[in-house]
């Protein structure tokens, strides 16, 4: 959600939109970069990680905390507001080898080869041109480094019941929200060509792929009263009204979503790609 | 591929169909089910677990590994032809606390309460009321036990680039074998709601979710030379044709898959969804 393009509506979107976006963390969205960091923090305990795109921090503040007190972590975002958040977030966890900093993802204000890691979670897909990043974050990996990058693939989400309202939400916002801005509906399974694109050969990169849910009840509820209160609530209405979704529309997708959280059967996955590239 | 439906094919299948099954372990197929096995054990060294489906026993063996020289293991599959084969991979690892059955996961020849651990993969897809083997799985595990199955997502397969040939390959082909005969073409999302209708109550059951790829050079190679030289090749050719696929139409999908198996950016992968229920 710490997208270039996704920046100008932050300053509108209430409380719990954070604490969503928090709830990501080293250990549930970066797991297969985790077998890396430790690795690597053997042979040298000074790694330098550079989190782009890293929105509230919570991934960020995990990564110093993975790297070791030797260790530093420079988490970068292009919008400002995050920051403070990203500040309060370490020092509540006492965390003190990280700082913050604003930089776009396609200008990155540092030295060739400066960082050991360079790692990205959902930033690429809501860009024009994810490779031009990706370069970017090459660009400043030392030599022998890794660069990592996570992305959801949207049309792999699966919805069960497939109810009404809330295929809606899928197809006619949550994927038009993402494409409208120019970024991209299967980022996923483009990641490895974007790589590639960026000046990466084959043999320099690993693929994985995992899935996240929200099934268990708990999960659900969490899922659909975020999406109910966020997406679809009031300090959206009227962003969302003038981009073409009628009152209607939002009022079906919402009672979707209520209906959808009470049911047992109620299923909510998707699959990511993931790439690890060595320099 | 162990299904119901799909047994009377099998005896016209080549040796590297087989291969290609044996490849599946428990290892690799059944992460989501290690823990509690592990765990099961701990407090009972002499656990019985009946693997249905179990089709040419590659993971019934390694579960016979993993449930210990105290434990059991029963294999169970509808298609007596496989029977040898699992027997004689089972003496090749030097397996002997195994047995393997000829039985109908419809209709398991056990009393109520027998197994602690009951498990099944990618056996429900195959059957139009996969709700009722897993009623039968619940009916033979003892109160206190497992019963465990994963389902892949056919509607979820991502395979990138979109060349023609292959996405024919997927959408008239292969999800077309598996619904011509009554099966599910999304069972991974539909899982949890077969385990309910199948009498479980929500609260004994969780869900979980993962992915397998074919997207490193030498799995890709494995996995289009394998759809090319079985499916597409020639043992099949008469019986697609039978069931509709022209002689062009095959011809498109080999060079398809032939094409997209060169390709540095090719992508495959799929989403399963998975499900333990605690009787």
């Amino acid at each position: 959600m710490s997208g270039e393009k996704h920046s100008s509506d932050w300053s509108i979107l209430p409380e719990n939109v954070f604490k969503f976006m928090e709830s990501r963390t080293a250990s549930n969205s970066a797991v297969f970069l985790l077998p890396t960091i430790k690795e690597m923090r053997e042979s040298n305990p000074q790694l330098k990680l550079l989190d782009v795109g890293a929105g509230v921090g919570s991934m960020s503040v995990e990564f110093a905390q993975l790297v070791g007190s030797e260790g530093y972590v420079t988490a970068v975002d292009v919008n400002p507001v995050v920051i403070p958040r990203g500040q309060a977030l370490a020092e509540q966890h006492g965390v003190t080898n990280i700082s913050f900093e604003t930089a776009s993802g396609h200008k990155l204000p540092y030295e060739d080869g400066t960082f050991d890691i360079v790692h990205c979670h959902q930033v690429l897909t809501h860009n024009k041109d994810p490779w031009e990043i990706l370069r970017e974050m090459i660009r400043v990996a030392k030599p022998g480094g890794v660069i990592a990058a996570r992305e959801g693939d949207l049309d792999t989400e699966v919805i069960w019941p497939p109810i009404p309202g809330v295929l809606k939400f899928h197809h006619d916002f949550e994927i038009k929200i993402i494409t409208d801005r120019g970024g991209y509906r299967n980022a996923g399974r483009q990641l490895l060509s974007w790589a590639l694109r960026a000046g990466a050969k084959r043999e320099q990169i690993t693929t994985s792929f995992s899935t996240w849910s929200y099934t268990e009840p708990e999960d659900r509820t969490l899922w659909a009263s975020g999406m109910i209160g966020i997406a679809l609530g009031p300090n959206l209405r009227e962003s969302n009204i003038k981009a073409g979704v009628s009152a209607a529309e939002m009022d079906e997708m919402r009672e979707g979503w209520a209906e959808w959280m009470k049911l047992d059967d109620a299923v909510l996955t998707m699959l990511h790609g993931e790439v690890i590239i060595r320099k």
